[in-house]
């Protein structure tokens, strides 16, 4: 059994890094508030006895040697990194999770045979940066190490010149720490098993992820003097889009969902029609021939709603992440686990993307997930209670246990 | 007769202060690029022998003096501040040709029995302060100089530090130059006098204005993870806010608008639905019946939206200006003008409001207006032809002097 109250201690040290007012956490990837607790897991990694380096896209390996280092090492954890109005939870439970299987095993005297390696993946959220699971992306070879670092948030950093800022561009190249397989626990992010009363979610799929970059250009002009029937009105055209999106993935529902998160107005102002939006779109389904319906539906609409209204609409499919289907031995090596230690369980698709899910395409890979108050994350009010973190911690570390072998 | 050319060229050469790389002007108000435009209209009206003096919310006043002192100065004039993206013309002609006005009675010697004061308005867009027209507003003694200088835009900059950082807190109260009535030229900003062919507008009325703020609040959460039925999402209640506004202007139409100009997605990020809005709305009719009705159909949309949606949205009426009906001798005045001089003329109602309608509350008003390229304005393509622009320069003259008597 994992140390239920050091585990919540050092989740709770860490939050003070980027704290918000709300009691939710603020910490943007590889901001200065990102540094501060990867300077902190750095320490609380070595004085774990790990040997922890940092590869080209600032991701954080911590090695603890197995009996048989010719054996792959067994990856374990997930992201520090949190959304603009984030929890305490998404990610970070997962990392010290893994921190805390490290330090039971230094206390217990117990070696495994494979080595296991506690990693902290760059720019999960995606919010800075896209693609969300950036980092774990490029370690299966998704995208290239240069090709990510030239990517540029809003303000037009690129991922390089914001590693550089925080000193954490690191020395060896991606992909160098070697995984056999990779196991990720989180908070469900949904309300499923809390609803049903259920300790631990066996992970066993993850739905798709479509992101868009879109653009509206209408006409700017006179609020007081273009009548109606003459405006062609970008965010008039966007609400359109916003509705025709989300009657699309009702229609397709409960299996898809689809979201507008971000719209700009160029130059906006009380008193003249906006001209220009830039905007993303997000939509999700744990099935393929759904994803593409929801590609082809919301097309359709776009092309529809831009020609009536006279205004040009561009859509860029900007990320195409298919649905994932974890590994069955690695399933059941969860499944198994929590039966062991008693706690209930159940078997469930993540609703989120995960850096597992790219793990996943060229390794085995699972998750475990616990349950989250009334289902909410990408919230400062997230919520998860100190038994479930600690329940779904020992149920890692068993599973880590029967992979790695004692 | 005025100087075509001098005119052309005033307005030309102004346009360098804040111009864009697509023909337009940025010159938001008390911005580095106001001094400029300012600096150099002062320079100008003394130059032409004006006194010129700037009162405690910038506005800049040039007298010539008449035969007879006791009589009110006639005023003419208009704003140099254009909208973020606005154009060469907008405000800039009615100043200008007022200053040209002054330059062609000094060349042909001729005096008036009354003085003529020529006006330069600040803030009259109403896109860095809210309301729009505010100096004259305050002049008129819609709202207190104190209020006004408390004014903040969307960085918290007051009026009155705004003053103060370009140097224009004026040394005279707000209302020290007496004016007898007021007379100002403006482009048309709307398709009508272009589509009939006439080149001059008497202006006979003005829409009334609603200015509202408003915001949404939501529920945050995850884009992947939030099941279409849970979702509080801000932005799909803005969409159907948007939709509703435009639905109800055109319901009340053809004399009747509605816009929503400015929304801002608060943390924004793709993969958060969105949780809070802020949005400001314009409503305009020049039917004060309508105005009412815009208002009733507006708060019962939204409030039925809000309670459907489970949102919270409040709005706040911020500014509201009436109709304006114009002084019947100076229309008559125009028009007269118009006549003598041989242009084609015809009544029309203003779409945008002006500063002649705040003055037009304690003193006769009226306006000219000339027709500009497809209706087009708070654009940078915004244009209007130099024949068109000197007609308008013409008839403000000798609607000047006639009211003033030569
Ligand atoms: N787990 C999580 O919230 N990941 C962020 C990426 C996404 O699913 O949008
Ligand atoms: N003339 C003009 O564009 N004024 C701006 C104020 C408004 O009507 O919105």
């Amino acid at each position: 059994q994992i140390d239920s109250a050091r585990l919540w201690g050092s989740i709770h040290e860490t939050a003070q890094f980027g704290a918000t007012a709300k009691g939710g956490v603020r910490r943007l990837t590889l901001s200065a508030e990102d540094k501060q607790v990867r300077d902190w897991f750095r320490k609380a990694c070595e004085e774990a006895g790990l040997e922890v380096h940092t590869d080209a896209l600032g991701s954080q390996f911590g090695l603890r040697k197995g009996r048989d280092m010719s054996k792959l090492a067994v990856g374990i954890g997930s992201h520090l990194d949190t959304q603009p109005t984030g929890g305490k939870y998404d990610g970070i439970l997962g990392t010290l999770g893994a921190l805390e299987v490290i330090r039971t095993l230094n206390d217990a005297g117990i070696e495994t045979e494979a080595p296991i390696c506690v990693v902290n993946w760059t720019n999960e959220e995606g919010s800075r940066f896209a693609p969300a699971m950036m980092a774990s992306a490029a370690y299966v070879g998704d995208f290239t190490t240069d090709d990510i670092l030239s990517r540029k948030d809003i303000e037009g950093t690129t991922v390089g010149q914001a590693l550089d800022s925080i000193g954490y561009r690191g020395e060896k190249p991606v992909g160098f720490q070697k995984l056999g397989c990779f196991v990720e626990l989180h908070i469900e992010q949904g309300p499923i098993l809390e609803a049903e009363g259920k300790t631990i979610g066996v992970v066993d799929s993850g739905q798709g992820v479509l992101w868009y970059d879109g653009k509206i250009s209408g006409f700017e002009s006179h609020a007081g003097s273009t009548p109606m029937p003459l405006r062609r009105d970008a965010l008039a055209t966007l609400s359109e889009i916003v509705l025709a999106m989300e009657a699309i993935a009702k229609k397709h529902g409960p299996n898809a969902v689809g979201t507008i998160g971000e719209a700009v107005i160029a130059n906006p102002s009380r008193n003249v029609i906006p001209g220009e939006i830039a905007f993303t779109m997000d939509c999700r389904s744990a099935d393929g021939a759904i994803m593409d319906a929801l590609d082809r539906d919301l097309r359709a609409a776009i092309a529809e709603i831009a020609a009536r209204r006279k205004v040009e609409v561009k859509i860029d499919l900007v990320w195409r992440k298919p649905p994932t289907h974890f590994d069955p031995k690695l399933i059941a090596a969860v499944e198994n686990a929590a039966k062991t230690l008693g706690y209930s369980s159940r078997r469930i698709t993540s609703g989120a993307g995960h850096d597992a899910c790219n793990l996943n395409t060229i390794m085995p890979a699972a998750m475990v997930f616990v349950p989250c108050k009334d289902g909410i994350s990408h919230n400062e009010l997230e919520d998860a209670t100190q038994p479930d973190c600690a329940a779904g911690t020992n149920v890692l570390m068993h599973t880590v246990l029967a992979i790695a072998g004692v």
